[in-house]
């Protein structure tokens, strides 16, 4: 099943399952009972919103061997697989749907960079689950786009600014629910050419151990998130360009960017 | 007027305003318009939940110059005023409210550190305002213990565990909505005794100023919280220590350490 949010031609908010074309209305708590609410609409013309406004939303750093060894080259430190987790925060204020553009604010120099990631969405309450068990907390994946402004990574004491400015969490378009991980590619295309493919498993910790690890600690709520990283390349965006994450058996997240008005 | 969120005797969550040794129950949302329910109950029966759990939660790091002397001094780095708002995040998973445990998970060493901190709950979405207009947005006050587990503090690429465990974020008791930040004090006591005191608004970036930094990037939502940092001394706390933060004209927030059990 393809859940997703998304404003009606009224500009309401509502919720519904993607079938084929067409998107069925629901009510109620996704993550409990879900009603058909039997309205009907055409999936093309609805502005879409991030199909989940997480309570707790985390963030597996560095977590592909690839981009964990560009890091290490850019700040010129050994490569060294990391022992445990590197698990950070993002705010729920940065989301944004599909097809919604990512705001490159003033105060930016105007470069900003893509990071496509999967997004695992909880759908159990977990509290020390094993490896294991842990995928039956999942209640479905989406896509992230973890927009990041280098400068301000680079020169701020937290990534506040540079992964949590307004739109910089492009997430979507919908929660698939029927994912087999180890199929999964994720291809991204700037302006329609293709810049990055990888194999989205190959993650260093993948979504059970991560959720076991963070469950030895804290409870995971349904609807928290975890962004599970990403791979290289990130490359450079700036105004005007279309970026799209495509991870089969999942769907594509596409957003413009623009700069800011005065 | 006092703010708060509370479980009932039938373990139902209810808000209401303190008035007193009673609490007078309200419905509606606090930022827009709330009613009086009619229902009464005494303010010592009632387990206080955190008074606002937010969208976003915001804490700004190392912001009082005692403090940060300190951890300079512990790192063996240079002291220097900084610059700019160190803004970091923090998980409403960790919040819990008055008189309710912090517990020590069992993970941990045992030790953990109290940070004593003003809480700033916003009221009305703000973006780009100046920081003259700034205190505008602010709702009231309450009062934060960031507590810390120094061990994976240090160890910890980022501050998830050290920070975030389940618990790990008492807030309250309640949102003092009329507060005049220059004439506060910060007191804290371990188990009856007191062990900290600082003047509440000699942060080196105050609420206004942060706010500002903020809402130049940022939407900020009504709830959203911003936790302001404390002043030294954090000392160790160990299962079955009392730990009572005072703010004059807020409240007190007191809660005590359990060990996890098995």
């Amino acid at each position: 099943m393809r859940y997703i949010r998304f404003l009606d031609q009224s500009g309401v908010e509502q919720q519904g399952v993607v079938e084929g074309h067409v998107v069925k209305g629901t009510m109620g708590n996704i993550f409990e009972e879900i009603q058909y609410s039997g309205e009907v609409w055409p999936l093309h013309d609805l502005k879409l919103l991030p199909p989940v406004i997480p309570a707790n939303f985390y963030a597996a750093g560095v977590n592909y061997s690839r981009h964990l060894e560009s890091v290490a080259k850019k700040k010129g430190v050994p490569f060294e697989l990391p022992k445990q987790s590197h698990i950070g925060y993002r705010s729920p204020s940065a989301l944004t749907g599909n097809e919604t553009p990512i705001v490159v604010p003033k105060a930016s120099c105007g470069r900003l960079q893509f990071e496509a990631e999967l997004v695992a969405v909880i759908g159990k309450s977990a509290r020390n689950v094993s490896e294991a068990d842990a995928l039956d907390y999942v209640f479905g994946y989406t896509i992230g786009n973890d927009v990041s402004e280098r400068q301000w990574q680079a020169a701020d004491r937290t990534l506040w600014r540079a992964k949590n400015c307004d739109t910089f969490k492009p997430m979507g378009p919908w929660i698939e629910t029927n994912v087999s991980l180890e199929s999964l590619t994720t291809v991204v295309r700037m302006n329609g050419e293709e810049v990055s493919r990888f194999r989205t498993n190959d993650m260093i910790f993948g979504v059970a151990a991560t959720i076991a690890e963070i469950s030895r600690f804290i409870t995971l709520c349904p609807g928290d998130v975890i962004w599970m990283g990403t791979d290289e390349p990130t490359l450079d965006m700036v105004a005007g360009d279309i970026i799209e994450i495509e991870i089969d058996g999942i769907g594509i997240l596409s957003n413009t960017l623009i700069a800011e008005r005065d």
